[in-house]
């Protein structure tokens, strides 16, 4: 692993560490009574724009469980049926730092509001986004609309 | 994100930091000449046993471009239609630590021999795997027959 030098904040000392990318799960969220739609949240902080509910994988926690852990937190809902599809990697897809995140699909039991980092909640056709999306997540929606209609797998 | 406090080996003063799972890639390579079957390579270093090729992913890289290079580095294989399968991520999944894979195929191209952290390599029938084998790569490869044999996709 490529490592770098950190400034510890007390005495200034060097120290060596590995970095990584941050790992994250985003869900594709479908709302029981509307199979066909799929819920976003409007982001809080920045980047701002309309995304899937999804958090940073805690330490000594599966990423299904925290796919679970963020859907309730941002949106109320439980879920049913989850369901991996993939992860997205490009190091540029998240402009404050690498994340690398694992995408999954769910069916969202529940009544969905909007909660914790989520400022607004919305629920769309996947034939009818928003303009302002964040991360990489229209392409994420575009590429699983591939998946799900055509099983064409994303290269 | 869970935060824990860990201490400057310098000055022994206490920083708070976040944790997360390290993230690996690990790659079921076919060779070219011989499709149906699995490269593994023995590991040098515990845990011991049979492993797939990988290793844990760079900041600024892709899991793709980290798939690539581990897989050059411990069997001098290029990779060719490389495709992603899955991550794994059970928190007991390495003895070591938390640790989070996702898991691609490829095939490979060129002569395999051990290096790096490989300190053997074998070429094995999907149907008769090693008896060690390190980590959940037993069961990884056991969900990868089940898909490609028979399209069931690991729950």
């Amino acid at each position: 692993m490529k490592a770098h030098v950190v400034s510890c904040p007390h005495c200034g000392a060097e120290v060596l560490k590995y970095r990584q990318p941050a790992l994250t799960v985003d869900v594709i969220i479908h709302p029981q009574d509307a199979p066909g739609r799929v819920v976003l949240i409007r982001r809080r902080n920045p980047p701002l724009g309309w995304a899937l509910p999804g958090g940073f994988v805690d330490e000594g926690e599966s990423l299904e469980r925290a796919a679970q852990r963020e859907a309730k937190e941002e949106t109320g809902l439980d879920l049913e049926d989850l369901r991996q599809f993939r992860a997205y990697s490009e190091p540029n897809r998240d402009p404050r730092r690498h994340t690398v995140t694992v995408v999954f699909s769910a069916t969202g039991i529940g009544r969905a509001r909007a909660a914790d980092d989520a400022q607004d909640l919305g629920i769309f056709s996947l034939e009818a986004l928003p303009q302002d999306m964040a991360f990489d997540h229209r392409r994420i929606l575009e590429d699983y609309m591939q998946w799900t209609l055509r099983s064409v797998v994303p290269s």
